[in-house]
């Protein structure tokens, strides 16, 4: 039977694309897989926690917006859900238009973090184009029609599939520009050399320190760290910690023994290894 | 001569509530202000960063989202600017449409964090509504007309400003939802209870717990820790740390001199104090 892969739809987002590299990767391993766009990462993510798709493909980090908090705070609620593995996908912005060149376009469309992450290029050629949010790149196509005054910014992909012109690529400030995705489900994870977890911590001076400390005294190198708030008051939060470790083995095993006790809340995501996949170029 | 504060416009957002608290507070010290509305937070910073506006007004962080990352990273690359003081202002979001019932609302508009908040609410009572991300909680007014259908989510102070009825209000998930705002000049900051900072790390492993420790042992207390990607590849962050701890004071200059030695670059915005301002019903 196909292996369900939710994702953030409709067809032409980065999590479609990078839905899509993953059922290609899966069916180098004989398994066929079948892709369930969804509106919101949110709801991608509970399908997969509540056992309507095996599997969710979402966006964690872009390394030039930081993290994206929906699927952080998803992961703390839907806990039953672990990491299978991590993707990189390259991500490229591109100018798409009916407008023969770019002086006339006074209007842009796109998702909030594409606009961002174009501002430079944007202030240097169209510094008076007025910018709408849209909630995804894929949406911002809808609002072309044959106007010249209007622009999206999208992927080459989503360009080709809606056959609309690119007028200007790449487009974005940061040349490196790229998003690591995570696959999960609710099987157990199998293991890798990257440990992703969440904790809360008692409300008393340096509660931070003590797990930084138990991990670094079990020479355990922090990846990354990312605060999230609680929801219930300001100066309250959870903290995301991604390991370069295996859980799997024993000294790691120990110290996150040890992190149970200097915490409130632990909870481990699993531990999982980046795919080497590569992208091929008509996908960013 | 009027003091200039610049704050994300137009008129109605919570940005500029929080610019009209300061101006009244300054008001009181008989100071006058003017308000001076920017499309964005990033044009509020860069004019009080270049002298064009005496101050700027911008949030940093919500209860229930988190942190404004566009405030910090455009901080960290406008490092003149000092914070002067903090305010925080609570947040309460309301649905105005002409419509006399929630029942035929079939399009939202409004800021994708006001959508976030009201997410519960939305799910419960208008669970198959389109909802349409703007740039500011205002101008999503800007798409209500005698139009049923349509509603908008702002606050109580817009709706009174701009004569929209309410249909309902507060329809936030979380009650106590409320916004730290920055008040920042190019003047050395005054002292305070509050440090605020940022800093690289060398990219070594346990780097982060360094700092960390000597803050520890000089017993300083994080009441925040929030990473930012540097943009440049995916794994390279900037540290911003909040301290509950004055930086005029021996102590704490000691362990600041400490932590320079630990860290690549260290950034220190200033010591400040919460200003004990009363907020008015009006303005939620």
């Amino acid at each position: 039977m196909a292996v369900s892969i939710a994702h953030l739809g409709p067809a032409g987002t980065n999590a479609e694309a990078a839905a899509l590299l993953y059922a290609n990767w899966l069916e180098k391993q004989n398994e066929q897989a079948i892709l369930c766009p969804y509106p919101s990462i949110m709801q991608s993510l509970k399908a997969a926690a509540l056992g309507q798709v095996d599997i969710a493909v979402v966006p964690v980090e872009n390394s030039v917006e930081g993290s994206v908090t929906t699927t952080l705070d998803a992961l703390w609620q839907f806990d039953n859900l672990r990491i299978q593995s991590a993707l990189i996908l390259p991500i490229s912005h591109a100018l798409l238009s009916r407008a023969a060149t770019i002086e006339p376009i006074q209007t842009i469309y796109s998702h909030p973090q594409a606009l961002a992450q174009c501002q430079g290029w944007l202030e240097t050629h169209l510094p008076n184009a007025q910018l709408i949010p849209t909630n995804s790149t894929t949406e911002a196509l809808q609002h072309l029609d044959d106007d010249p005054t209007i622009g999206a910014i999208s992927s080459q992909r989503a360009a080709s599939l809606y056959e609309v012109p690119i007028l200007a690529s790449p487009i974005n400030d940061h040349p490196d520009n790229c998003t690591c995705f995570w696959v999960l489900s609710l099987q157990p994870s199998s293991g890798g050399d990257r440990t992703s977890l969440a904790f809360s911590v008692h409300d008393i001076p340096g509660a931070l320190v003590k797990p930084l400390q138990v991990l670094a005294e079990s020479n355990i190198n922090l990846s990354r760290i990312e605060s999230r708030p609680t929801k219930k008051s300001l100066g309250d939060y959870l903290f995301f910690i991604d390991l370069e470790a295996d859980s799997m083995e024993p000294s790691v095993q120990a110290a996150l023994a040890e992190l149970t006790r200097c915490t409130e809340t632990l909870k481990v995501f699993g531990s999982y290894c980046i795919l080497p996949i590569p992208v091929p170029d008509t996908f960013t």
